[in-house]
Order: C-alpha cells, then structure tokens, then sequence
C-alpha cells in the first residue's frame, strides 16, 4: 500500500504537539534549576498557556479523523512497523485525551494548585486536617476521571493505565501481595542482625568533588554529555526536550557521600533510556520511554543492581578512595559497600534502602486502592497508614509529617496509579537484568572492570530504543520470555543481601 | 465609558501571544548558554513552531476585529491612558504584521537560515563572493518588505520603523551627517596624540574575580538579581522571559580585563530599562523598550557616560585594584582611566571606542540605504566599504573578514534598519543625561560616592516606566524638552575627550 497523504499530515500535527510538549519542559526545567525568584508568577501562566494550546491540538477532530483514515493503511502494516506503532500510540493519545472534557482539566489543574499550595504549608506543619478537605476534592475527581473510561475492572484501572499503559489493579495487587510476602520476612530476618557501620558516608564531601565522581561514573555508564548535561536543583529529575538533548538534575549535600551519588546514577538511567530510542522517532509520541515502571527499572537497574553491586565497586572505590582519601583512606571496600547496603526500617520512602523500599510503595499503592473503593474514608488514611507501617515495616511515624504528608503525589495529582511505577520497576528491572546475563554472562566481570557496554547495549537493543513502539509487556516478553514476575527481583534481593548478612 | 468586553478579550489575546513570545525566548536563551550540541535540530524545530503559532494568534481576523470594536474606547480615553496606550500598540503590531504575506515570512526565515549558515562559513574563510548571492535576495527581500508598506518617503522608512518606530531615513540621514561633520574631525584631534596606554588591562584576570567585580558594580547600579541573573555565552545579550525575569549573558576573558567588564554594564543597561517597566504592563506588548535607539541609549548610558566617566572609578578603582592587587597595584587612576577610554582608528564595530564608534554605525546606515536605493550594487559593496572606512577613520581593512564580513546584522536579517539605533542610542543617551543633571546636579558627586539612585530613578521616571506605552520620541521630548538632537552628545564627547588629551 503506497503511503497515504494522511500520514504526513499526522506527522505534521503530532511534531507541533511535540514542540510545544518540549518547549514547556523546557520552562520547567529552568523553573527549577536558574529561574530567579521574580520569574515564578509569570512563569506559571506561560506554562497554563503552552498546555492549553498543545491540549487543543492534541483533541483537534481533525487529528482524529485523520487517524480514522489511516486505519485501512495501519491495517495493512505489520504491528512492528514504525508507522503502525506511530499511528496506534497517537490514536491511543487522542482517544484517552478526547475523553476528558476540558472543564474537568481546568478543574483539576486549579484544584491541584490549590491542594500542592496548602500541602506545601501543611507538612512541615505537621497538619493533616488542613490537606484532608483537598484529599476528598482529589478523590472524587480521580473517580470522576476513571468514569470517563467505562468498563473498567477496577476503578483504579484508568489512572494505572495513565502512567503504566496496560497494568491493572488486579494485576499489580497480586504481584505486590506475593513481593511483599517475601519481603517482610526478609526485613525481619535482616534487621535482626546487627546494623551495618554506614558512618564512612557522612563526612564532609566538597561538592565539586562528588559533582566530578559522579559524572565520571555516569560517563563510564554511557550517558551521553554531547545530547544533555546536568544541573542542581532541590528534587532531583531526568528531563528531555528531544532525543538529543536529555538533562538530568540533582542536589548535593557535602555532608552525605551517597545521596547525589546514586541520584545522579538514578537520574542517568532514565536518561539514558531516552537517549537510547530510536532517532527516527524524534518529535513523535513514540520518542518516550514506554511506562513509569519501564522508565523506573532502567533508573533501578543502574542505580541499585549495578550501582551498589560489589563488582562495581571493586571497580570504582580505588578511585573514590583517591578522590576523597582524607575521608576514605582508611576505610576498606566491605565496610563502604555494606555502608552503601545498609537494610534498617525507616519511615521515610525517599530515603529508604533497596529491601525495605518496595514495602513503602506497596503499602501506598494498597491505600489508594482502598480508597477509591471506599472501604477507606480520607479522615482515616493517617492511622491506617501507621498501621500499614506498624505491620509492614515494624516502626510507625510519630507525626504525619513523616507519615501520610511525606510524599507530594496525593498533593500535586490524582489518586490511583501514582506510586506502583517504582516497585514494577524494580520487578522489571531484575527480570531485565537476568536476561541480559544469559545473553552475556560476563557482564559481572566487565562490570568489575569498568566496561558497562554489554548491559547497556543489551537495554538499548531490547528496551531503550523502541520507545513507546512497544508496550512494557511487550517489552518483557519479546526480551525476557515472560510478562511481570516478582521471582527474580526477591531471588536478586535473597542473595544479596543473604551474601551480606549471612543469612540462612 | 464603562470597560467593554472586547478589552478582556484583548488582553486574553495579547497575553497569549506574550506568553508564546516569551517561552521562545527562554529557548533561545538556552540555546546559547546550556543547551548541549545535540539538541540544537530539535530546538531549532520548536523555536520555528512556536513563532508560528504565536504569529497565527498575532494576524488573526478576529483580534483586528477586536481592535476595530474597541476604537470608540480608545477614543474616549486620554491617550495616556494604559489601555489607550495598549490598544494603540496593539493595533500598530496587528496592523504591521497582517500586511506581511506568510509564505514571505515563510520564504525570509528559511533564506534568513541559509544565508546566516553560509555567512558564518564565509567570514573565517574571507570569502565575500560566498554571501553575495544571498545578500542579493536579502536586498530583494528587504525591498519586497517595504513595499508592503507602500506611501513610504524612502525605501528604507518600513525597515527603519521595525526597530525604531517613526523613525525615517530622511531623519536619521540628517542627524548622522551632522554627528559625523562633528566625529571626523574630532577624531583626527586625538589620534593626532600619542596613544593612551592600555597594557594594564591586557594581563591575567581570573575570570570569577571578574564575574564577581561585576556583579558588584551591577548592584551598585540597580539591577535586580531577584528578578534576574547573569550566564555565560559567546556573544553577550539580554532577554526577557517576564518583568520578573531579565537576564543577561556575557562571555569573559582572562586576558582582557574590561571586555566582560564593559559588556555586564551594557546588558545590565538594558536589562534595567526591562526590569523598570510599569508591573501593570506585565503579559502585554506595553511590557517592553520603546526603541532599539531608546534601549541603546541604556545600555550606552550606563556603560560609557557613568561606567567609563572619572567619577566612577573614584568610586570603583580603589575596589577594582583591591580586587586585582597583583595586576594593577602599582597602575594609578589616571593611567587606568585613560586606557579605558583609549581612543584608536579601528576596524571592528563591536572593539571600538565610544568616539569613534559611531562612525562605524554611520558608515553602515549610509551603505544600507545605498544599497537600497540601487545607487549601490552588491558586487561593489566591499570596496564602498573600505572607501568609507578610509574617508572616515583613516584605514582600510585589509581583507572583507575585517570588513564587510565582521557584522553578523545583513546576513542573519533584512538590510536597512539594521544598525542606526546604535547611534540614535549614543545620541539619546546624552539627551537623557544632560535633562537628568539638570534635575538633581549632584548626580556626579552621587557616582563618585558610588550612589546611583537619582540618575536611575530619573530614568525609571522618565524613559524605563513607560514601555511602549510612549514612542521613543515622545519620551525625549517629554524628558528633555527636545526631539533627537545630536549637540549634546558631541558636546559630552569633545568635553571629555578635549579634557582627557588636552585638546584646544
């Protein structure tokens, strides 16, 4: 079938919709990196302004009609082609898109205003009756949201699909409950020795120093300076305003070796992802890592099952150790890669170790399940939320400070679909990361010798460069033989950490 | 008259279009301070929709409508009235741009593109006959422009109005002749002289004690830094993203004390003129320079007539030398000042002095309208120009590099408007001045007490406050008493130059 005048249009339409896309991370990547204070009230209305007219015209009938013309032509594609997955990823877009009226995003976006504002005056003031009134508002606009897509198994099943296309409540409730089987026994069997040693860490770090460790690492990973660069700022991020310029961000404290250090990893892995699709994509909707938990188990895979493996760091601790030899001259590599491991129960999502992390993400994940359900009324969340940690993790916050108030996604978005990104990355990420071991076993041993190629080759061909081409399932079939399974991840987990604190 | 509806409409309009304009801004901005080399196809791409989008909004019927509905408003206000003022502005850009056909905008940027990417080719390589072909189509390009303004005086008259409104050729021809009947001759005096001696500031500076020194003369002169900052960039500007964010970018050398120096004052200049704006102009046309004339005569006034006088550095010399002990701890004041305001014949525009610069500005005005006028042919324009440069200042360039190459102005736009408000802003700036030591005569002790706030709050009065909202010539006659006027100005040169080297 010869090419269809349509599909230029469409190409046409979908790069303006990307240019405006992009030129708006642009504006918000400077919002937090150099804009200067007096910048913020402006800054604000120009980004409401580039939404609303990149909205227009992403749920322009004519972009739809388009697609409707171009059906016989997709149609006569293989699924695999470019131009069939680039015509049923935008279909997808505007389908989903057209469905929310533009009342309710106007709506929504003012209530989420609102609601961040007072979430940002109402945690460090420990008070949860002042957000708890938003957090109805936001409940009842995340059902009415999900009721835009009727016949849905679960009411949180179209805001998953929002961030993780294709995953459903049932699904990830089930894999949480069999990850989180594994690793409470596993916490309590970690913590019951002896805490690791992880002063080594927090000394005085200069941060021009750890700025210049941290890119020498990551230039080792294969980020990727001639298509980005990185900055501070206060949250650490990955942006991108085209394939060939991905940014990352991140903040340093010159009291904490590891904080920047491994958010910079973090932060490269997503960007290395994006930079690792497939150019011809460029200004599409395919030019996109392809779900939160896809994104998510690149940031993990390099941050955690490279970034705090010991290969890596028989590799880089002698030039750790030269670059800060006041503070780590005489600590020795298993004291600093336990430091750097070190499992305890903490209250803190953020701040959490590799074991314990994904027990604070499902326990949210649960709330906001039962919440859209019902079974959980707002005024309660805070003393289920204790519970959960109580049960889960084995400490419960004093405050809701460090409680409920911690993270900003209730505040700042939707209920429903917000938090199950991390913890199906980290599943993915082991599962990816098998895989590539039985394509390449000597990726350990490269690894220890500073060679990150194999892997990092293996994820471009299998997952970075098919952008949103493929689906996350996809994905995982096409490269490890099978859809979502947590038995790598905790079998990763049950040696490492078996390794390290001898366990049974 | 009560508000008609049509004002809000207006406004939503106009806001729009600024918030379109001023995203385009901030990637420009990245453009040339951060953006890593890969992202400059896709940058290119977004910064061309988004002028597009902005430009459809801009020649939409419907705000000419609009306009038209609101004219029985507008008369029924004083003309200083902000929303008289804001529907004349307007209504003077709508009309502007509806009488430019879009293919031709269309046809300008792409010629625009190729001539730049072959110019920049061109200069280091010497190679005239390169650009000529494209200087051809600029010609013609810019005589297409003016015709869609027919009833004009002189060819030139449209393209001068775009930067300078109400501008003529007639005018500034006029003007120009007679600062030049006084340059020439003033410039024959002091070269006449033995050279001031400048090797002081020819040594090593390192570039953040320089960033630092000026960062400090700029806060001593009222730039902002909560609504502003400074980067880096290799040619020095500033841009806007709001009222609350004006930046400039400068470029250091080590070797070379003043360049940076000179040009973060200049930046600051206009930046301050930005930041002096009416708050209530914010979003809206009103919310910017009158003039590239008045805009210069900022960044010219506070540069040379305050940054390069004697008072100054009474103020600033004993800091700057306790800033570079080592450079200039044995350099008097009087020596130090005299070097700064060295005067030379010269062949580059942007290195010259404050005497002689103008006749570099002059000579490019007169070549321009010859041009236009086809008194001038291309193929003759190099030798014009050295047959300028010899009446003028004395010597020729010995290669188009140093020549006709050196400005980046008729290869990256149209000829004709390109260069007067360089002068009109030297010619402006002693206007301004003259009329503000007449209001507070201590103006100069101020300076010398490194004080400067009754020069910039007379300037914020009287040219900073009004954005558009007045032209630049009803801002001179309201703050001076007079229209452009260039005794002034030659009587500030051939006094402090007569004083400087002793003239008769």
């Amino acid at each position: 079938m010869k090419l269809p005048p349509q599909l230029t249009e469409l190409k046409v339409r979908l790069h303006e919709i990307n240019d405006l896309e992009m030129a708006a991370a642009l504006l918000n990547w400077d919002q937090t990196t150099y804009m200067p204070p007096g910048g913020a009230a402006a800054r604000g209305r120009q980004l409401a302004t580039l939404a609303r007219i990149a909205h227009e015209k992403q749920i322009d009938p004519a972009l739809g009609r388009l697609l409707d013309d171009l059906r016989a032509y997709e149609d006569s594609l293989s699924p695999d082609a470019p131009d069939a997955a680039l015509i049923r990823v935008a279909r997808r877009d505007y389908e989903r898109l057209s469905r929310i009226p533009a009342e309710f995003t106007a709506e929504l976006y003012q209530h989420v205003a609102a609601s961040y504002d007072t979430w940002s005056r109402a945690r460090p003031a420990n008070d949860y009756t002042a957000v708890a009134p938003f957090l109805e508002r936001t409940l009842d606009l995340s059902r009415r949201f999900a009721d835009f897509f009727p016949g849905y198994e679960h009411i949180a099943d179209p805001l998953i699909d929002l961030a993780d296309y294709g995953m459903r409540a049932a699904t990830v409730r089930a894999l949480f409950a069999e990850l989180r089987q594994g690793l409470v026994p596993l916490v309590e069997q970690i913590t019951s020795q002896p805490p690791a040693d992880d002063r080594c860490l927090y000394q005085f770090f200069p941060e021009a120093k750890q700025r210049a460790f941290g890119a020498e690492v990551i230039t080792a990973l294969g980020y990727d300076w001639h298509r980005g660069r990185q900055d501070t700022t206060p949250h650490p991020f990955m942006t991108k305003f085209s394939l060939g310029d991905v940014r990352i961000a991140v903040r340093f404290d010159e009291n904490d070796l590891t904080s920047a250090l491994f958010s910079t990893i973090h932060e490269a892995g997503h960007a290395m992802y994006e930079q690792g699709i497939d150019a011809g994509f460029e200004g599409t909707p395919l030019a996109s890592g392809t779900s939160s938990g896809m994104h998510e188990s690149q940031s993990r895979l390099w941050e955690n099952i490279v970034g705090r493996s010991r290969p890596f760091w028989e590799h880089f601790y002698p030039r750790l150790r030269a670059t800060f030899p006041d503070q780590l001259g005489t600590t020795p590599l298993d004291t600093f890669y336990r430091a750097i491991n070190k499992v305890e129960r903490s209250l803190i999502r953020v701040e959490a170790d590799e074991v314990t992390y994904n027990l604070h993400v499902i326990l949210r994940f649960d709330l906001e399940l039962a919440l859209l359900e019902g079974s959980l009324a707002v005024r309660d969340l805070p003393e289920a939320w204790r519970e959960r940690y109580r049960s889960d993790l084995g400490i419960a916050p004093p405050d809701d400070r460090n409680g409920v108030l911690q993270d900003v996604h209730w505040y700042a978005g939707l209920i429903g679909g917000a938090f199950q990104g991390y913890t199906l990355g980290n599943i993915m990420s082991a599962q990816l990361y098998d895989a590539a071991l039985r394509a390449h076993p000597g990726i350990p041993q490269q690894i220890e010798d500073g060679e990150f190629s194999a892997l990092r080759d293996w994820m471009r061909e299998h997952v970075y460069r098919h952008g949103r081409a493929l689906t996350a399932d996809e994905i995982l079939n096409r490269a490890t033989g099978s859809s979502l399974d947590v038995r790598p991840y905790l079998a990763y987990l049950r040696h490492k950490y078996g390794t390290l604190y001898e366990l049974a």
